[in-house]
């Protein structure tokens, strides 16, 4: 008998009462408690988003959601500006590229968070540039890009809108859609969201929806004026997905309990105690500059390969972590805090971590990682 | 938001599989599905048992599976011997009492395991002795006694019948029934077994049968023979609860696939890592003789209120632990580590009680006790 963990930086746990909510019956897309169900979701969606704006509900995973933050608002042969810092940067090169866009490429070294000045430079350099998309949080690196300063470059520019992949970010640190100037916000259910997969939320700020009025690229279903239509009548156009709406009612209800501010505190409390527990093993994190609070990035030590922690956590312990992608397989290890993620989910990160090491011949003190992180892990007062 | 973690000495979690076949829709405790169904774990229950006898199925939790050991085994006026070391001992001192029976009582200090050569003793004062009540594992004190060598000073006598109340035994570590001339076991559901509280499931021998024959104590619900007479044909003598027999199959897949022989090694080894853990933390075991592997109580330091222990590991960290019971309550907190127990329910409770030790002004140093439990939980090769 094992126990099972996930945490792996989506999909990440689902609390129990979200699954028992889901494992009701099912009803129907265009019955009336439906209707009634999405105009909640629709509006507690606009709280978590931080927005006055819409937020589009569509049954696809995040991908399909930037699938539709590429075609709704770039015409071909517009100019997008991209920054691309890992796997998910490369994400926003293929779309761009996919629809037919011009793009000019902001190439960031993987672990590292974007320059904010490099984008402003690039859009004084070209006032062509239609778009700019980047990653809140890049799931490959660990890394955040700091999209408030982003917002301040972008939003001076009536023609150009911030397009930001959120989808290890919103729910995890402070995001403020409106305040900031970010026109397109992305992001899925299965991850701060705590669903299974299958739902992307897409926020558009009304400088984004007079853009989207004239774009003629080909879409269907991610066509995003066809579904606001729908949306504002608390329907979808296309087939809902009952049950994961179901779901996301539920979250929704935790998230509000939490409250903001709590929910953004505890994932910092979470991701700052994985950090240094991990720090204290004597690892290194691989995100040089900006680490995200959804999930951590660790280097493999010299000697030990980085595939072999992922796979021994999962077959010595039952945790389900993620290697690296791409160039960084092999070389770094990566542990989700976002979600449905507690104090002791960083405790057992750090300890299953100390321990495969030290089977791997990895000179370790059990323990030592784990103390610093409960130190960090302490809740203040009372 | 907080997660919540059991681990108390019953009722302990249950595993999702199991959660997920109880849910299913119920069906007729008189349908040929169910005699079907009861049929097969009445068989692998007698394989958890170590037995051939019948192993009977009780709609009741322990303690009615505990009255039945008393009222089917003793008539009014027959000489019982119980061993007394702990809140359960008493039990048996009050069933035996309230059924009429004389009662001889062996007092052992709570925290002590009863020496079998009192019992002997005891036997050899009195001949008319007509059963012994013990516990295999003292819930209240965390202490094991020793059924086998109990069972070698009862197995000689023909007319004395030895009762194992093993609740938080049976499924935890090593228990002969056959071999070891252990008549009468009770168990319960919510324990090792970890199911939802509501069955008890109990063994008896031919000797004890045999007895249970003439015996004259009223009773109706815990008629053991009429029981019997129905589990033969795999049907019960009144409702059964059906959906926790559905679990009960389910749980004894899970048994069948471990081994008795790995399942007790898993329970020994979370059970060895928690003493040394909570040492290490410069802690007493309460238990000064052999500590039982179901659960571990634990001596608060001098200066620390035990109930503020169980009762800061519930409000800032989610953990429902146990207190102590009548005088040791303040004075000892029990950790439970069976059923669905694995490495990091361990990890989870000795840094949880670094954690709020720290808080409650106790000396302690993170992460020394977690580390020493870690070494003790390193699965052994590959």
């Amino acid at each position: 008998m094992q126990k099972r963990y996930l945490l792996a930086p989506g999909p990440t746990p689902v609390p129990p009462e979200v699954l028992l909510a889901m494992a009701q019956p099912i009803f129907h897309h265009r019955a009336p408690e439906f209707a009634e169900l999405l105009g909640r979701v629709r509006d507690d969606l606009k709280w978590i988003f931080q927005t006055r704006g819409d937020v589009l509900i569509l049954a696809s995973t995040g991908t399909g959601g930037m699938e539709g933050a590429v075609s709704n608002f770039l015409n071909p042969g517009e100019k997008a500006l991209v920054v691309n810092g890992g796997k998910f940067g490369e994400r926003w090169m293929k779309l761009c590229n996919t629809f037919g866009a011009k793009v000019e490429e902001i190439k960031v070294e993987w672990g590292q968070s974007v320059d904010p000045q490099q984008v402003a430079d690039a859009l004084k350099r070209d006032p062509s540039i239609k778009a700019v998309y980047v990653q809140a949080s890049e799931t490959s690196t660990g890394v955040a890009h700091d999209c408030r300063a982003l917002g301040e470059v972008v939003k001076a520019r009536p023609d150009t809108l911030l397009v930001v992949d959120a989808i290890t970010a919103l729910g995890v640190f402070d995001l403020k859609t409106d305040d900031w100037g970010l026109d397109v916000v992305v992001t899925g259910s299965q991850k701060a969201f705590m669903l299974p997969p299958g739902l992307a939320f897409v926020s558009v700020s009304e400088k984004a929806w007079q853009k989207a009025a004239s774009t003629k690229n080909t879409k269907f279903y991610f066509d995003f004026k066809k579904e606001r239509e729908s949306q504002l009548k608390n329907q979808t156009a296309y087939t809902a997905a009952v049950s994961l709406v179901v779901g996301l009612a539920e979250v929704l209800k935790i998230f509000k309990a939490e409250g903001l501010e709590s929910l953004f505190a505890r994932n910092h409390r979470l991701a700052d105690a994985t950090r240094a527990g991990m720090q204290a093993i004597g690892l290194s994190l691989f995100a040089k500059s900006s680490p995200s609070d959804a999930l951590t990035a660790v280097e493999a030590p010299s000697g030990v390969d980085g595939q072999q922690i992922y796979k021994q956590l999962r077959v010595r312990y039952g945790i389900t972590a993620a290697g690296g992608q791409d160039h960084l397989k092999g070389k770094v290890f990566r542990i989700a805090h976002m979600g449905y993620a507690d104090t002791f989910d960083v405790v057992i990160a750090v300890a299953a971590t100390e321990m495969v090491l030290k089977e791997l011949g990895y000179a370790v003190q059990l323990g030592k990682g784990v103390g610093v992180a409960q130190a960090r892990l302490m809740p203040a007062g009372k």
